[in-house]
């Protein structure tokens, strides 16, 4: 890897488009691959607005219809839905330099497998995003609070992988760019303590058509989370990692103190969007079930989001 | 108990009426306890419409406005919704003879010991109805299908009554009047058999705004009918009751070829009559949790309930 990293963002959601612009303001190479927004980026640009970091905008970023179009770069920030992961065969190939690795940029658990199939599992990482923030239209993001990312290495046995170059030389251009990064050296353990608060919250709005705050003040609603969480504990240690109960009550305080909230499964529901119910559900109940360890209530809300989402898409 | 027994019925709602018309009809005498009806029933009677067993009319039911207005009777056939049971010490001490008993004909499990506590142990039994009615307005009720009727006898001890001689005499009223009656040997396992269909359908058809045939087609929820059954299962066993797992299929299969269905909690829910969450689920929860056993997916549904229940009446 070069000392001059460049970026590809793969996907302009409200994270790609956020993270995209903050390290090109901050001076980075980024290369935007856009879909739909493409001559409305191309042409207007990008724009943050926000009002705890300030508002800025990039006039003009470098924006590609197509894979092929694009240079090929040190680092492919994967920022696509899990659900449209099915693209991504036909676009890493191309933007990825030798070398480059592939950063997923999602949430849920073992989405790595599926890129490391495409690039070679040593070429992949994972981050996690601690962020509010949604999307005006193209090319125009509202940043609501947070955006800290918790960095970490893929393996292909799952083992922890530690802190190694690659992962501070990331990490050091995302600060650069105002983003608070924490390095992980167990991958497999972020992602579960993700999902402490993904698992209930993305869920049960969905199911119970609710916000955060509606979900903590019901004491019924308020204790299905916590056992969710205490589930979801279940499961990362089904996959030999420890997760402290005291990290449960964590999410609960930091959950109360939220501004009430939809999370983005939500979000895409009440658009028709498919919801990204395998990765958040199906891949970490059928990890746990690997390990012979059953997970009734995340079964219960995965099957039900399930039958939600084959309906709402009709 | 004399030889003709007399019956009064506590609520006319769709189940109240269409067995209270069926005894009166056959010549039993039956009183009925009215409370916003009343003065229509009084006035133009109690009609049933059913394709299945001819139509019916009562002109000139015994109807009465306030329980001290009623005669003492041998049955009474409790028959309003659980989440009404407040109303019984009111009630049931007005209208009961002595030595007559409570029939408590209402869905779920634990029923009986409130209304024990007001008649005594001694003077209560059970009944499940597999019934398809809908009270179509006052005084009118339109039968579906089915209407058969499980009878046993409560114990303080809750064990085994076996059967008794006045389930005889009150077997032998009913099947005069064209009502199929098994005898229930243990009145508790027959609770929980009914329980196999209830927990499920009646909950997810809340949850998942969906009639029975939508929640077999789709095998996410199908699944989790599946599993919740075998989870009452274990709730039985934890109360000592054994029942088989050929069962859960018998259920499946009946629901397979059950003609689309709303259960009767989804028509309360949509209506926004308080739903019947403490008899169906809380109560077998609790049974269970006082065994050491716990049933993680119908305590998901219990607290998913007790937040739409609370949010739809507020």
């Amino acid at each position: 890897m070069t000392r001059d990293r460049t970026y590809a963002v793969i996907g302009a959601g409200a994270l790609g488009s956020y993270y995209g612009a903050r390290l090109s303001h901050a001076g980075c190479d980024v290369h935007f691959l856009l879909h739909s927004d493409y001559y409305h980026v191309k042409r207007h640009g990008l724009r943050i607005v926000s009002k705890k970091e300030g508002d800025f905008s990039l006039s003009n970023p470098w924006v590609y219809p197509r894979p092929e179009d694009m240079p090929r770069c040190d680092v492919a920030l994967i920022a696509l839905k899990t659900t449209a992961n099915a693209a991504l065969p036909a676009i890493l190939p191309h933007v990825l330099a030798p070398g480059g690795v592939a950063l997923v940029m999602q949430n849920g658990l073992a989405i790595e497998p599926d890129v490391a199939a495409i690039v070679g599992p040593e070429r992949v990482m994972g981050a996690l995003a601690f962020l509010c923030c949604n999307k005006l239209g193209p090319g125009d993001v509202l940043h609501i609070d947070y955006g800290n990312v918790r960095l970490g290495e893929h393996s292909a046995g799952g083992e922890p992988r530690g802190i190694t170059p690659r992962m501070l030389a990331i990490a050091d251009d995302f600060r650069r760019a105002g983003i608070p990064v924490e390095l992980e050296a167990d991958l497999v353990l972020a992602r579960w303590k993700k999902l402490v608060w993904n698992i209930p919250y993305n869920g049960l709005a969905v199911l119970l058509d609710a916000t955060t705050d509606r979900l903590m003040d019901d004491p019924s609603s308020r204790a299905l989370c916590i056992a969710l969480m205490h589930e979801v504990r279940a499961g990362a240690a089904a996959q030999g990692r420890v997760i402290e109960p005291g990290f449960v009550d964590q999410m609960v305080d930091y959950t109360d103190k939220m501004e009430p909230y939809l999370p983005s499964m939500k979000l895409d529901y009440d658009a028709r969007r498919e919801v990204e119910v395998e990765a958040i559900y199906g891949n970490p109940l059928r990890a746990a079930a690997a390990a012979g360890v059953s997970l009734p209530r995340i079964e219960s809300l995965y099957h039900e989001l399930k039958f939600l989402d084959a309906r709402n898409r009709r």
